[in-house]
Parts: structure tokens; C-alpha cells; sequence
């Protein structure tokens, strides 16, 4: 499928790259259902187009933390705390996405006998997209929600010190006909990874983004860099940047208070120290408990076609619904491959061959 | 206490004005305890400032329609469907308050038995400030959540239609010794009533509050009162629009799509055809299902002095948390007296007047 990429991108068959994915894991001494749990959420980040938590992170946020002792290879994943609708993990600094499908797993059993439940895992480490686990929910017509702390990148409002992460929220719900609604958004107005495109590019940023080191508003990426992203809603509290900041600091307590573990402070500001200090939150609850499963899916139907279907602002002809444009990338990646950037797919090939493994995933 | 009002507030006294809002209520026919209930989320609104949502709203959201036959002062509320840990209310056009303080009621207890809970309500209307019932939980060392779907107001990203009202989201979580953390926020940039506020100033409106008829950005308060609101994020996608219009979205899928209740194009644009149309959503579970509840609370107030503490940008003295504004402002007015607008003070006057009710809230 080569011969089909473009010169930055090349296209991976979704099998072959989770396959990959998973020799490269297992060679680094972790267990083959952890590994492939993990190859599973980075391609499905790549799949719906999320390149920025795919593939791309293998290396960098895993493989080489593990090589360097930062990171367990093999954890011993525990239910710290459980009620009939609650389960605590300790992750013991293992691998946050195998931890997290079991924890979530744990969240929809429990939901599915009671109706709802909620859990949390502490002592973690990065877990991919945090919409990979509100979509498990969906196939058992339950509505998932999942959120996680991360480094601290973003300022409060009124504020000039990197106090919070990018902070996601996923929400996952099912529809009948039409895809799911699914989502999941960062609590900062854009991703660090955001500042540093635009400074690859040279590109001045949009104002509400970013203050630089002294609090003030900026528009120059390295300035931003050396400063902090600024909460959904911007600078202030005019254009609503508390209510992001508010939503930024709810995910740190759901995740690092609840669970117990890392919060606040006690959150590292750059990768390399994180050590098992990130935690995570889930939900479920069953569509049943309320209404019909069948009859709500097809009012989900009735609900998303009327937002696609109202009245476009001038120079746009097309309105979307949360998760659709993610839908269509992977039907479309799964059909056609999955793009991985050159540089991404180089230091796949250079990761595999350090490490004895066949390069085939085309 | 009318002697330390300024020109355009007059003070009332808590208790009195409470007992005031009751009368009102029980001689156009409320029952006792639901009138008390009502009167209880209005004045908790007042007291913590948010006045939009307060007293001033007692006769216009209320009381006329009671008298107008749009909204039963003696409804029927009633358990649809349950699970151990999910409840749906149906409010059979009833007040919204009364009915949502059962339904958060009946999750607390549900979340006290087994650990989480979720509910709704359908059939339902206004029932005040969101944070109301998030912060039910509290006392029982709970974290409480709460959603309302609303009249329609705002567009979606790329859209120019009124399809979203202004959808807010609440979270109460307890701390020990610093206030709790309350997050009550609408999801929209900014709610109709500020375009109403700069209006009557003859001040133009910041850019990516509103949008006109056309679909065009427009800081112009007429022209945005024909058109719509725009989601916290501002217009399009680039400072994160389509998060508060997903937010809002989800909002109404939670509250009209889970529940049975209306959504979407179901729900109507102006006040006065409403009758039943809104829905809301409510959820809890329990601290000491994750941890020590005690331990819980002296980490939350570890958090919350954290950002309180960290370094503020040039021009800004304090740095708050969510909840905080609010808690102070009824320290004071719970000491001091609560400020009811002078229009709204003649308003309550008159209607008291009318229905043979002494005046009497100094």
C-alpha cells in the first residue's frame, strides 16, 4: 500500500501496525495481552485520525521509559478499593491503557448488574485517547465517560504557573443508524503539541491560547513554550476561560483525588520525572435503566440528524456532530491504511530493527 | 436593614424573604413543602449573586404561568422506571424544583447504598441553579452533578440555527477546611441575559459571544438578540468552539434523550410555549468508596490552595477556584442581607399586594 502514501505520510494496514505494536511491547518485557491492549488504543488514536496520541508515542511515552526503568514492564495491576458500583486500581506504574480496559471493564460489569457505577485508577501513566474506553460502554448500550490527568502544561485563570494538564473528558453514546456521539475534548483551549507545529511552521498563534513566562497574553509559539497554554475559554474570564479552567481542575480531582494519587503539585511539569503520577476516572451507566435501549438509539439518530441538518453560517457546508469526523477517518484508514508520518514510520523501522523484529506492516 | 441599601439594591433578609417566595407560591396554589423547596433554590441563587437566576425570576417563570395554566401548581410527580441505582422522574409539567430535589434525593440515597448513582427527570421546567442539587451531596460526603437542558438560544459550530439553550453542567465537591468546590457552568460563552446587559448599556459585545441572523460574527446586542449564542470556544473551531458545542449537545442527549423527555428541535425557543419541555440529569457517588473520606477532604483543600496560592498574572491579585465568589458572596449575604434588584424588590411588592400577602423581607 506504499505506493499510495503521500511523500510526509505513510499508510500501514491497521493489522500489521497493532502487530507491530505488540512485538515491539512484548520485546521490552511486556506480557502479550498488556502489549496488545496498548497497540490497540495508539492505532485506534491513528485510526480516527488522532495522530498525536498514536503510534507516534510508542518510543517516546512508552518503550523508552520502560528501557530506562521508568515504567513497569510487568505491574501488578490491584483492586485497591470496591463496592458494588465502584472499583479502585493501583496500576503500580505499569502501563496506563491495560489497567485502564480493565478498570472500564470493571465500570460496565458493575453498571450492567446495578445500572451505574464509577472507577478510578491511581499510580498510572499515560493511557492514549481517553475516548478508547468511554467506546467500550457503547457496544453494551451503556453511555461511557472516561477523563485523566496529565503533565502540567496549562495556567489558571488569572494565574501565569503551569498548574494543570490538557485534562480531557471523553463521553461515548450510542446512536442507532448514525454513529455514536463521542466526546472528547482537552480542557486547555489547544494541545501543547498544537504550539509547536505552529512553531515549526513559523506561524504566529491565535490570541487565547497562551501567556507567555510572565502572564502575559502571546502570540509567539517559543514564548508560549516557555509559558503555559491558556484554558477553553481563553484569557480571563470574559470569553469563559474559568468555566475551562474549572473543567481542567474537575479532572484533576476526579482522577488524582479520588483515586488517591498524584494531583496538583504533586503532577510533574516535563515527561521525563512522571514516574507513575497520573491517574484516571470512568463511568457507565446502562441506557435501560431510563428507556428503552432501541427506542433511545433511534431518538440519538433523531437528535444528531437535526444538528447535522440545521442552517449552515456563511463558508461552511457541512455542520458535524461530536466523533463523527473521528468515525469517518477510520473507515476511511481502515479501508485505504493508516497514514503514520515519515518520521514516525522511520523510527518504527529503526525501533523494530534495534530490536530484531520484522518491519511488515504494509 | 433598607437603610444600607444602595440606589439600585435593596437588602432582604434571608429568612424572610424565603418565607415571602412560600406565600407567593402556596396562594396560587403550590403545596406547602414544594413552594418552600422553590423558594429555597431562588434565594440560594441570590445569595451566592447569580441574581439571574433568583427571585427576579419568580413571577415571570413561575407564578404567571401557574396563573396562565402552563405550568400545574399541584403536579403529580412520579418514579417512571428505577434500577438500584438509577431513577427517572416524570414531573408531569410541574415546577422543576421540588421534583429535582426528590430525584437528587433519591441518588444520594441510591449512592449511599451501593456507591454511585445516576437519575432524571422529563416533563419538567426551569428548576434554577444547577448547582443547587450538585451541592445536595456535600453534607454526605458525596460528589454531586447535576444538567439541565434549557430553551434554545445558541447555534452549533459552523451553524447559524438556535439549537442549543444554554445547557449548564454543575459539580459539588466537599473539602474540610477550604469552602467546597462548585463548578456551575453554562455552556455557552456567555448566557442571553449579558446580551440583555449590554444592551440596555449601549455597549458592544465582545467577539465570540454571538452571532446574527445570517450566521456572521456580530458584537452588535440587537442584531446577536436575533441571532444566537455561540458555545463556550467562541466561533468555529479555533479557540475550541466545538467543545462547548458538544458540552451543550451533551447536555441535552443526558437530560431530553435519556430520560424520554424532549430534545433538540422538541425544545422550544421562546419561554412562554414551554409546558414540561425540560429535562434534567443528576448523578453522585461516594467519596469512601474510592478513600478515606477525611483523607479526601484534606487533599481537596491541598488542591484547592495550591492554584489559590500559585503566582498570578500582571494586573491580578487573587487566583480563585470554582464555587469560591459564590461561597463569599453568601457569607455576606446571609450576614448582611441579600441585594434584590430595585425592579425586581417593586416587582415582589406588587405581586405580594395583589395576592393580600404582607410585604415584609427587612
Amino acid at each position: 500500500m506504499a505506493d499510495v502514501a503521500t511523500t510526509e505520510y505513510q499508510l500501514a494496514r491497521e493489522a500489521k501496525l497493532t502487530a507491530l505494536v505488540t512485538s515491539i511491547l512484548e520485546k521490552v518485557g511486556v506480557a502479550h495481552a498488556d502489549a496488545r491492549v496498548v497497540a490497540d488504543v495508539l492505532v485506534a488514536a491513528d485510526l480516527r485520525g488522532i495522530e498525536s496520541h498514536g503510534v507516534a508515542r510508542l518510543e517516546s511515552y512508552y518503550v523508552s521509559r520502560i528501557r530506562g526503568g521508568k515504567l513497569k514492564a510487568k505491574p501488578n495491576y490491584e483492586v485497591v478499593r470496591e463496592t458494588e458500583t465502584t472499583v479502585l486500581f493501583d496500576a503500580d506504574n505499569g502501563l496506563g491503557h491495560p489497567v485502564s480496559k480493565l478498570a472500564m471493564s470493571k465500570v460496565i460489569e458493575k453498571a450492567q448488574k446495578y445500572g451505574s457505577a464509577y472507577g478510578a485508577v491511581r499510580n498510572s501513566n499515560h493511557y492514549g485517547i481517553a475516548g478508547y474506553y468511554a467506546m467500550m460502554a457503547l457496544e453494551h448500550d451503556l453511555v461511557g465517560m472516561s477523563s485523566t490527568n496529565t503533565v502540567r502544561y496549562g495556567a489558571p485563570t488569572f494565574g501565569k504557573d503551569t498548574m494543570l494538564g490538557t485534562n480531557p473528558f471523553a463521553y461515548a453514546i450510542p446512536a442507532k443508524n448514525e454513529p455514536a456521539f463521542v466526546l472528547d475534548f482537552a480542557t486547555t483551549t489547544v494541545p501543547k503539541g498544537k504550539l509547536e507545529v505552529y512553531k515549526r511552521k513559523g506561524k504566529p498563534l491565535l490570541d487565547g491560547w497562551a501567556i507567555d513566562e510572565t502572564g502575559h497574553a502571546t502570540t509567539d509559539p517559543d514564548a508560549a513554550l516557555r509559558g503555559a497554554l491558556l484554558p477553553l475559554g481563553g484569557l480571563g474570564t470574559e470569553h469563559g476561560g474559568h468555566k475551562g479552567y474549572g473543567l481542567g481542575m474537575l479532572a484533576d480531582i476526579f482522577c488524582g483525588v479520588v483515586s488517591g494519587g498524584k494531583f496538583g503539585l504533586g503532577l510533574p511539569v516535563v515527561t521525563d520525572v512522571m514516574e507513575g503520577a497520573i491517574s484516571h476516572w470512568f463511568s457507565a451507566f446502562r441506557i435501560d435503566a431510563f428507556r428503552d435501549a432501541d427506542e433511545f438509539k433511534a431518538d440519538m439518530d433523531k437528535e444528531l440528524r437535526a444538528f447535522k441538518d440545521s442552517a449552515r453560517a456563511p463558508g461552511h457546508d457541512r455542520i458535524y456532530v461530536a466523533g463523527e469526523i473521528e468515525h469517518e477517518n477510520t473507515l476511511r484508514h481502515r479501508a485505504g491504511g493508516v497514514p503514520v508520518h515519515s518520521k514516525v514510520w522511520d523510527g518504527l523501522q529503526k525501533l523494530a530493527g534495534e530490536l530484531g523484529i520484522p518491519f511488515d506492516v504494509t
